[in-house]
């Protein structure tokens, strides 16, 4: 039985989401978006997000952090902010001492829709449905950080193993 | 009396470099390289940048950490790299309670080169003379971050301020 912190970072906005295998279906423990003070110093945003994370770990205690690797960026400044919320979240799993995993969006799409290529807003219904949730998580950056944990639970349950 | 951590960030390679004016003129109290090794993950290359940062932090307490923002990056990949490593750098000085500032690439050759647009091996020159070393430091990541270092330092001097 596993259970992953699937994380979808972003400086102005950190999705998670915590899910594990419970009697024969996956469930979401915990869910939510971190958002920072745009007004703030990009490093105390960094802070922010750093002690959201560790404290997220130190509460469900995951086998595994998830996250997307990066491949399309909409430009070199766009993937900069990412990467700055990124590497504070892969810390926080180092100091924590939880391995990282890392996917590509097309694996996290294939994992959760029937369709590889599927619109946004499939990812979100497929998640709501697969973890049983009364509602589609909003915005986006929760339902992808969801995605990408039970992108890791669904192909370490398919004997696929995950991807270090 | 302003003392001023620069550092270059790369996942691969940064640079970091302390400056202080003592006696009338730039010294640097310290200056170097911390290196990863390309073989560990992403997530222990950041902790192990995060915790030298910290203990150089540590050992030379400045009053402000100087990174340049990074407007040019040659491609998103490249700028996620470093947008992962500048954030632990940049996390590492909000949690030791120290400001951070950030310069263009230009001002920082601005103020270090007679010509704003020096050749890259002029940075390093002037940078060693300027701080009276006896080479220049090697290799261009070093250089860099003392460049951004002196930025500060020389600013500060001219009362121009610090960007925060």
């Amino acid at each position: 039985m596993v259970r992953v912190l699937g994380v979808d970072p972003g400086t102005a906005a950190c999705g998670y989401g915590v899910v594990e295998k419970v009697g024969g279906r996956f469930v979401a423990l915990d869910y939510g978006l971190i958002r920072t003070a745009h007004t703030a110093p990009t490093a105390d945003r960094l802070q922010t997000i750093y002690r959201e994370i560790s404290a997220i770990l130190e509460r469900w205690r995951p086998d595994r952090v998830a996250v997307e690797e990066l491949f399309f960026a909409r430009n070199a400044r766009t993937a900069m902010a990412v990467g700055q919320a990124r590497g504070v979240v892969l810390l926080a799993a180092a100091l924590g001492g939880v391995p990282v995993v890392e996917y590509t969006p097309l694996e996290v799409k294939k994992s959760v829709t029937t369709y590889g290529r599927g619109r946004k807003d499939q990812v979100g219904h497929m998640v709501a449905l697969i973890l049983g949730l009364p509602e589609v998580p909003h915005p986006d950056d929760v339902a992808d950080a969801l995605a990408i944990a039970l992108c890791d639970g669904l192909r370490a349950e398919a004997g696929l193993g995950a991807v270090p």
